[in-house]
């Protein structure tokens, strides 16, 4: 039997009683300390996903990181707070040794046929095969993804020198390649490093504090989407007070809009 | 005495015993059916706020809004997860007749001196007083509200024609005026009439899902703002399968960017 894709394992989830699931860190998603934050945005997604309750598919999903995540165990507490005829809330909550280390929030629904018309378009881009990958150095998890930086690649010196934005865009997939799902997905939408360290070239310390994905795409969409690249595209917003916040775009290779995410960041200095 | 102010009135809770308060439905802010939910994202706000426990201000707010409120009672229940030296993680229920129906993650922190940089530009336009009011027709929460539009107002004519885009600048005061505080800034992040009806020129029945603000503003900023015009901006990006999303910023007159917000939004046809 063909051994697991990382993402699989990474996310698996045993049951532990009532309302209760088990999970690990992965090394394979490692962060410099602990895991990386899209490992454990998927996993909270994940424990929505699997539950025996749960009703349609995610369209929004925020996830706030309450604490440093151990390597380790955790355990899930996703509940389903409000059952609607076709829409579905959720509190996640994820602990380790006894404390809240992350808190989410989903809605999931069942998805009808409405009129459709995406404002947010696919920008211009080279297609991925003609725009070089970015060096696999550095943590452990971005090995787990191939990046092809087609704008605001990852600062090369260190130099100090402020920038006056901080947009990047690249084609993002799972590496090896694998077809794509909302956890996967999840995971993806915390791929950009920090928008503050493209302004101002600088390494200071950070941590994302909470992330939000609205979905665009229903499961017949990520299927066509399979294990194609992304586009992705980030911006940052407000910066001060020691924190930042951007907002990002995830689009599939044929243009589709999957996914539109934001995220708030500390910063040390 | 000088009556309240109604926003003052509206987000008034009582405490209730152990961890729970009591507030109501304003009729001050009245929608077409149960309350504003710019007013219901600020009472679950306010119950941190107001918690004797809490730390910090307002770094990120989610608010889902998981079911109809009626006009009434409802209990509210903020729950700090996890404390830490300067930061604080929340989990608030909204609860009426012994059902959920909003819930919210709030994380407050301390703020720290770091560099500073918005990258979010307020865009040129005319002073509020160049601008004419909008009339203060339809639902009752219109009222609480003085609103300028500068681009993309609400559609003069339902005839079904589409649009290409859905920016709308506006500048926007409580009325009457009144000093900003991060209850009536999150309040006012939600006044943005639906994009999916300046897309499509078509009343289609609309409710919000999820809205998150995060906060660029501390205090001080906040007061220095007092009860100033803010100019306020959104855009759509997707648009399918009965849900759609914007993301917005708020700047205060003289430019300060103040939040950044956006919203899932469900919509009928």
């Amino acid at each position: 039997m063909a051994p697991a894709h990382p993402f699989e394992a990474a996310v698996a989830l045993q049951p532990q009683g009532e309302g209760v699931w088990r999970g690990r860190t992965s090394p394979a998603y490692a962060n410099m300390i602990g895991p990386y934050g899209g490992i454990t945005a998927a996993q909270c997604l994940q424990s929505v996903l699997g539950h025996p309750e749960r009703l349609g598919d995610p369209i929004a999903f925020t996830v706030n990181f309450a604490a440093a995540i151990a390597d380790g165990e955790f355990l899930l507490r996703p509940r389903p707070a409000r059952t609607n005829r076709s829409t579905q809330h959720w509190i996640v909550e994820m602990v380790q040794d006894g404390r809240l280390v992350a808190t989410a929030t989903a809605v999931t629904a069942t998805r009808r046929e409405t009129w459709s018309g995406h404002e947010a378009r696919m920008p211009e881009a080279p297609r991925p095969e003609d725009v070089p990958r970015a060096l696999r150095r550095g943590v452990e998890w971005i090995r787990r993804y191939e990046m092809r930086f087609v704008e605001g690649a990852f600062p090369q010196q260190w130099d100090g020198e402020l920038r006056e934005g901080s947009l990047s865009r690249l084609w993002v997939r799972d590496d090896p390649p694998r077809p794509l799902d909302f956890a996967s997905l999840t995971a993806i939408a915390d791929v950009f490093f920090p928008r503050v360290w493209l302004r101002r070239a600088k390494p200071t310390p950070i941590g994302t504090v909470s992330m939000t994905v609205y979905y665009h795409a229903d499961a017949a969409q990520l299927a066509a989407t399979g294990a194609g690249h992304l586009l992705l595209q980030a911006q940052g917003q407000g910066f001060g007070g020691g924190y930042f916040d951007h907002g990002g775009q995830l689009w599939d290779e044929a243009g589709a809009l999957l996914a539109t995410t934001h995220q708030v960041v500390y910063y040390k200095e």
